[in-house]
């Protein structure tokens, strides 16, 4: 936790707020703060600045918050990954929001397990937490977007060509001699396929939705990896 | 288990294997494989190829092997890494190993707790072991090296400069403006800080061995991240 993300309810005051949820804990046992220390905090979609600890108890502190720098710029992107195993997907939410990745879709593909989609991980408040987790360890505060695609054709037949309209469309995939441009900085979509890889009448229909195919070279390379080196190579 | 990697004990004759550890449960379990199923087996630090299993039952699998593939080339660095906490140490190593990194060396650091040191995943069987998941993973054969430098000023002073000669060298550190230099394929050295970074006396230090600062930019990465993403860059 480099920043500590602050919600409009925290606020006591104009300028103080109290927090006595896991974030105290933190600051408590980690940061071990005492009154008068000052620590990294940010408004969720706001600005970031710093927080003085103005008193410290057992069971809360006393913040007053001081808001001044805009947060880091976001990545022209928009990433959309086959919906990964229940046990990665928090890790990879939060690792994806520590990029400044701001859209992301989880999209079905057919070696996706139907099960999947049924994870609790996949619940509004875990994805949330997992957004949250990934913006304190980055300090940011703008939060990500997730969609559920559930449906492979519909939405890669009827909304992924305009989703590409104007833009950089990629799709990753190992059999394939192009290379992941490096340093363009245009807006992009990405689209990133599941163990295994995308099968061949997938890879058809997102080439047709105007996604050109790209290789990260012979490693087989875990999603996480490879959307940080794609992220990397592009931006 | 994207390979399987077979060691020389392995052989029961020139052209046979017989495994029975966890190897075994794995192709029993994951990949279901049955008489005639190809998969995909490379020899440790040697050539990769197929296994055809000519026999399986409850304890065992035998397969005929044939090898005639080159592993994947190798990244042209040295990759230096304050040690991390030993919670990530085991992941870390796997995930350096899965990009293609054959040497790398943990340093002390300032911020890095002497407690680290004794951690039970630093001994040779879990680095080891840490090795083999990361080349499974990315289909390689050729198992990195690890040194542990437990004295920051003589490695730096004494060793560190040795190593730089002739090579691009580098050490990540976020208050500076240069970014990473793209796509050098160069041979590098690569030196990665602790949680929290390193110290302004560490930093001339390095300075002083010939490593150039360089910045992933303003988001605060975990150490996974920035070596993936600082490996993008570069190679």
């Amino acid at each position: 936790m480099n920043l500590i993300l602050l919600f409009q309810n925290d606020y006591i005051s104009d300028t103080e707020i109290q927090i006595n949820d896991h974030r105290f804990e933190h600051i408590k046992e980690v940061h071990k703060a005492k009154v008068g220390d000052e620590l990294d905090v940010g408004l969720l979609n706001g600005k970031m600045g710093t927080g003085k600890i103005k008193a410290i108890n057992n069971d809360n502190a006393i913040l007053s918050v001081n808001l001044y720098q805009e947060p880091p710029s976001s990545l022209p992107l928009t990433l959309i990954i086959a919906l990964p195993r229940p046990k990665v997907t928090s890790r990879l939410l939060q690792h994806c929001t520590s990029l400044g990745v701001k859209e992301i879709i989880f999209l079905n593909s057919y070696r996706v397990e139907k099960s999947y989609w049924n994870s609790p991980r996949l619940s509004p408040e875990k994805v949330e937490g997992a957004f949250i987790e990934g913006l304190q360890q980055a300090k940011d505060t703008l939060i990500p977007s997730l969609k559920l695609e559930k449906l492979f054709k519909p939405f890669v037949e009827d909304r992924l060509p305009d989703l590409c309209k104007g833009k950089q469309s990629f799709v990753a995939h190992p059999y394939t001699d192009k290379t992941c441009p490096r340093d363009s900085k245009a807006e992009t979509v990405l689209v990133i396929g599941p163990e295994g890889g995308f099968i061949p009448y997938e890879i058809e229909k997102l080439q047709e939705a105007g996604c050109e195919t790209i290789s990260l070279g012979e490693r087989i390379l875990k999603v996480e990896t490879a959307v940080t080196a794609l992220i990397a190579k592009l931006f």
